[in-house]
C-alpha cells in the first residue's frame, strides 16, 4: 500500500473515528483505526464490536492496500504533522512509514485483514433527517437516558417512527424525555432502542449545515446512520422498553405558564445551598401569580420568587433540581407550561403550541413535618 | 454589618482571593472569606496561612463590620446572583443574608474577628515593575521549579534585585531558567526565594495593562505584592539557593542559530514516537548546515531535518524532549542561539542578542552502542 493524502484532512477523518476504538482490550486489533486504499479513495475504520465508525476520503492512492495501526499514535503522529501532503507506505517487513518534508515516522503495525468487519446492514429502508435536527434531538433527550445497567434497555434512547413521525425517548427510574418531528415515512413502523454511548458519539459528528443529511437504516440487531462520508454502525439494545405514550397524561389540576430562563436561573440558585448530595429537594409553592422557589440544607436557605400565570389549584411540590435544570437548559422555547395533577403526581413539562417535546418528572416526597 | 454592592465586582474580588483559602484543613475558619467593611469599601481576605490574598472594592456600607463566610458557597451564591445590586447583611443571630430582587439567601456565617490576619510586612522598600512583564518572566521560568520536596528551597523561584537588574531564576536537578529585566533599585540587594504556588496564583492576577504596576516589598520571612486593588502576602521559603551565576559559562565548542518555532514542531512530533514515560531520550546530530532530530523507541522511530547554521565542532547529544518542549514553549524570538560544550554538558539556549533569558538543560546519557 503506498498514497498521497492531505494531512488536514486525514486528521479530520482520524478524529471522526477515533471513539469507535477500543482502549485497551483483550484484543489488540480493536485499538487500531484500518485504512483501506482502494480506486481514489482511503476509508477509515475503527470498530469495538459495540461501535463501528468509517470515514472515506479522497486520496491519491499509487498502491491499493489495507493496514492496521494502533489508533492513538496513528492519531498524534497525523495531528502533529506539517500542513502539507503526506506519503504513507506499507514496507515489506509491515512497518508503515508516514513522511512529509523533512519528518519521516516509521511505526509498526497490524495486518489489514485481522481488523473485524463491520456488521454488515440492510440499506434498502432508510429513514431520512437533516444532521443538525438528529443533533437537537439527541442533545435534548440523552440526559435521561439510565446510567446504570441494572435494566440495559434504558441505557439507550427509543426510536420510535410511525406514520410520518420520529419520536425520541429515554427514561430513567424518575423521569421521561421525549421529543418528536415529522419525517418522511415509506417503510413502515420501527421500534430500535440505540445505545446512549452511540448517540453520544454520534452528536459529535452529526453537522450543524441544515442542507447535510442524514439516513438511519434498521436492521434487527444494528442500525447504520449513513451521514454521506461517513458512516456509524451500532449494535440495538435487546428488551421491553416503556410504553411511554400512556405516561403522558393531558389532565392536570395545576397549570402554570413560566418564563423558561428565568425559572432555570431561580433552581440554579437554589440549588447551590443543596449542593451536598443531589437528593435535597427543592420546594415550590405555586400560587395564583406567583411560585416561591425555596431550598432549606444545613448550609442554609434560599428563598426565590417568581412570576407565573396559574390555572387551576394551588399546589405545594418538591423536585430533585438537577432534573429540572437538565430539561430547562435544552429548552429554546421563552415560555413554557407545566401541568401538575398532586403533590404525588408527575409533572409534565411541554411547549405552550405543538408538542415537539415532553418531559415527565417525578416529585420528590416530603415530609409534612419538614415543610414546616 | 450591612451592605450594598455590585454583583458583578464582587464576583471579580472573590475570584481574586479565592485560590488563597483552605480546601479541608483543620481550622475551619481558613475555608472561609473575610468580609471587612468599612469607610466606603470592603475589603475581601482569604488566607491559608501560607499565602494570602486581600482585594478592596467600593461598596454602599450601612453599617460597618465584619463577617466569615464559607468560600465555596459565598463565591457560588454571589456567581449566580442576577448583575444587580446586592443587600448583604448580618444579622443578630450570626447568619448573613444575600439578597437581590426576588432572591434572597441565609447562610451561617463565622465571626470575623476568628480569621487569621495577614502577616504585615514593611512597605518601605518597594520595587516596582508592570503587571504583565511580571507575568512574563514568572510564565517563561516557573515550569522548572522542583515539584518534588527533597529540596523544598527549590520549590521557589530566587528574586535576586542587584543594582538596577531584576533577575528571576528557577531550578530543578536538570536545568535552570533564567530572565531579567531592568528596575528601578533604590535599596539594595534583594535574595529571596518566593514559593511556586504563590508565583502560579499570582500570575492569574497580574493585569496584562502594561500601565498597571505591582510593588514587591520583601521582608525577612514574607513577601508583598502590591497591585493596588488586590495585594499578595505570601512567605519566603529558607534555604540556600543555587549559585545561578556560575553555571552559565559563555564557553562553546558547538554554538547554532535555529528557528525556533521550528525546532519545537520537530522535537514535538519526535516526542509522539517516546510518549510512554519521559524518559526516552531523542537524539539530535549536529552537522554544519543541519540538525537531524531522531527518537527510537518501541513504538518505532522518527527521523526530523531542520536548516542550522553552526559555528565549531559537529557534536551528537541527547535530551528529554519535555526539556526542550518547555522552553522552546515560551520563547518569542523567531530564532535562538544553543551553545554546546560536549556530550556530557549542558546546553545553554539564549537570545542572539542580549541576555533577557538563558535556559541551561542538562543531557541524558545514551550508550554508544543504542547510538548505533
Amino acid at each position: 500500500m503506498k498514497i498521497y493524502c492531505n494531512q488536514r484532512k486525514l486528521a479530520t477523518s482520524i478524529n471522526t473515528v477515533f471513539k469507535a476504538s477500543s482502549n485497551k482490550t483483550a484484543m489488540p486489533i480493536l485499538e487500531c483505526i484500518l485504512i483501506t486504499a482502494y480506486g481514489n479513495n482511503i476509508i477509515l475504520t475503527a470498530n469495538n464490536l459495540e461501535l463501528g465508525i468509517e470515514s472515506t476520503m479522497e486520496a491519491d492512492i499509487v498502491q491499493e492496500g489495507l493496514v492496521a495501526l494502533e489508533a492513538k499514535l496513528f492519531g498524534e503522529i497525523i495531528r502533529k504533522m506539517p500542513d502539507e501532503e503526506l506519503e504513507i507506505t506499507l514496507l515489506k517487513n509491515d512497518t508503515v512509514t508516514i513522511a512529509s518534508g523533512k519528518s519521516k515516522f516509521t511505526i509498526v503495525s497490524k495486518p489489514g485483514h485481522d481488523f473485524p468487519k463491520l456488521p454488515s446492514v440492510q440499506m434498502q429502508k432508510g429513514y431520512t433527517v437533516s444532521q443538525p435536527a438528529l443533533r437537537e434531538m439527541i442533545n435534548q433527550t440523552i440526559f435521561s437516558t439510565a446510567q446504570e445497567d441494572s435494566r440495559p434497555i434504558f441505557m439507550g434512547e427509543m426510536f420510535h417512527i410511525e406514520q410520518n413521525t420520529f419520536n425520541l425517548v429515554s427514561v430513567d427510574g424518575f423521569r421521561i424525555s421525549y421529543r418528536q418531528m415529522p419525517i418522511n415515512n415509506e417503510f413502515g413502523e420501527i421500534k430500535s432502542v440505540v445505545p446512549g454511548k452511540t448517540l453520544s458519539e454520534i452528536t459529535k459528528i452529526l453537522s450543524s449545515e441544515p442542507q447535510e443529511m442524514v439516513t438511519m437504516y434498521f436492521d434487527t440487531n444494528h442500525v447504520l446512520f449513513d451521514l454521506g462520508t461517513s458512516k456509524v454502525v451500532s449494535r440495538l439494545l435487546d428488551g421491553e422498553f416503556l410504553s411511554y405514550n400512556q405516561m403522558f397524561s393531558s389532565d392536570y389540576d395545576t397549570q402554570i405558564i413560566v418564563d423558561c430562563k428565568e425559572f432555570l436561573m431561580c433552581i440554579e440558585r437554589a440549588s447551590v445551598i443543596s449542593r451536598e448530595g443531589q437528593k435535597n429537594p427543592i420546594k415550590i409553592a405555586l400560587n395564583t401569580d406567583q411560585m416561591v422557589i425555596s431550598s432549606n440544607t444545613n448550609l442554609g436557605t434560599s428563598v426565590e420568587e417568581l412570576v407565573i400565570n396559574l390555572h387551576g389549584k394551588n399546589l405545594e411540590i418538591a423536585f430533585n433540581p438537577k432534573y429540572l435544570i437538565d430539561v430547562l437548559k435544552v429548552i429554546e422555547d421563552a415560555e413554557i407550561v407545566i401541568n401538575f395533577l398532586s403533590v404525588m403526581e408527575p409533572c409534565i413539562i411541554q411547549p405552550k403550541i405543538g408538542n415537539a417535546y415532553k418531559y415527565l418528572i417525578l416529585p420528590i416526597r416530603v415530609k409534612d413535618k419538614e415543610n414546616a
